[in-house]
């Protein structure tokens, strides 16, 4: 498997992109291998080839959509003004009503559901979730080191607020099909960190 | 079943209990109603008489959750002043110190799993959610009313971000093995609540 084909790593990642999207509509527990091979049309045997079993593939699942969240927050760019935090927040919400407010966070809802199953599934959303941190946290950092920010806010402690506040705020959205709880709790941390503003 | 004796009623409980320790620890789809009924010291036609198959069950772990959760809530009085609030926040952040930061919360982790597989499951998280933000919105009600919050606070937006840090804070919690994102999440939304003090 170390040496995969272009055509070979194409296939894998369209049985990974079928995989997350059942994941995210379904659930872990509610998708089978034999849906997601359907789905990416693949054989038996292919599916076998690129992943062992369900395990195995979930986990893949777990770092395709931290990979899927990092490419849209390239292309939001760099989060270091309020301008920019706010543009994050909306899209986030945004992307909740766009979906009827099902299937709550990409990554947080899959994560949720292996996190206390697979060890290597766990370390894998831990990643994800530092991945994501730190482009808050970057964009944070600049925001201080620029003046924007004063000296005493904490980078790491408001880039591990906000990224909860989308976490927490999702479940809450998704319990309730309501994008409610995602604006309230954005809001709040925004404003916490507005109130450090230089 | 609606005439159920306390002896009924008192197994039934013992049954969801068990089946609420195992998800807790395994997840819903690491968990088997044999394994269940083994925890619960029940016979397999008992486990039948009470729950029909495993989504019984697990809604009624749901509310189970939910119903823990309050009683906690019950017993630490009113969240009606900073320093009530405080401890609030101290005693989540013990709580997932004491787990080892294994599990998440009792109610979101559940629900994070259910949510998109059953309409009645989802139905009873929004529920348990709601109770939940109702104590944290009583008590913010009561600040605002005594005077010790500004009148431009606003309970519903401030209840729904504390929980909404609780259930983020959780997650990333769970998925690092470690209290800080916690501890973040909810020194963020206390900071805003207390920038409203009148």
């Amino acid at each position: 498997m170390s040496q995969l084909t272009a055509k070979g790593l194409a296939t894998k990642a369209r049985i990974v992109a079928a995989a997350a999207d059942l994941v995210f509509k379904q659930g872990v527990a509610g998708t089978s291998i034999e849906e997601v091979r359907k789905a990416a049309g693949v054989s038996g045997s292919q599916m076998t080839h690129y992943f062992e079993d369900k395990r195995a593939l979930i986990r893949a699942v777990v770092t395709h959509q931290a990979d899927t969240i990092l490419a849209v927050h390239q292309e939001l760019g760099k989060l270091d003004s309020f301008v920019a935090l706010d543009a994050w927040a909306n899209l986030n919400i945004q992307q909740q009503r766009l979906r009827q407010c099902e299937g709550g966070c990409l990554l947080g809802s899959v994560a949720a559901e292996v996190v206390e199953c697979d060890a290597q599934a766990r370390a894998n959303a831990e990643r994800g979730f530092e991945r994501w941190e730190a482009v808050l946290r970057d964009g944070l950092t600049a925001m201080r080191e620029r003046g924007d920010l004063r000296p005493e806010a904490d980078p790491d402690q408001l880039a591990l607020a906000l990224l909860a506040a989308v976490q927490g705020g999702a479940l809450l959205t998704q319990a309730r099909r309501d994008a409610a709880p995602l604006e309230a709790a954005l809001n709040v941390a925004l404003a916490h960190v507005r109130s450090l503003a230089a």
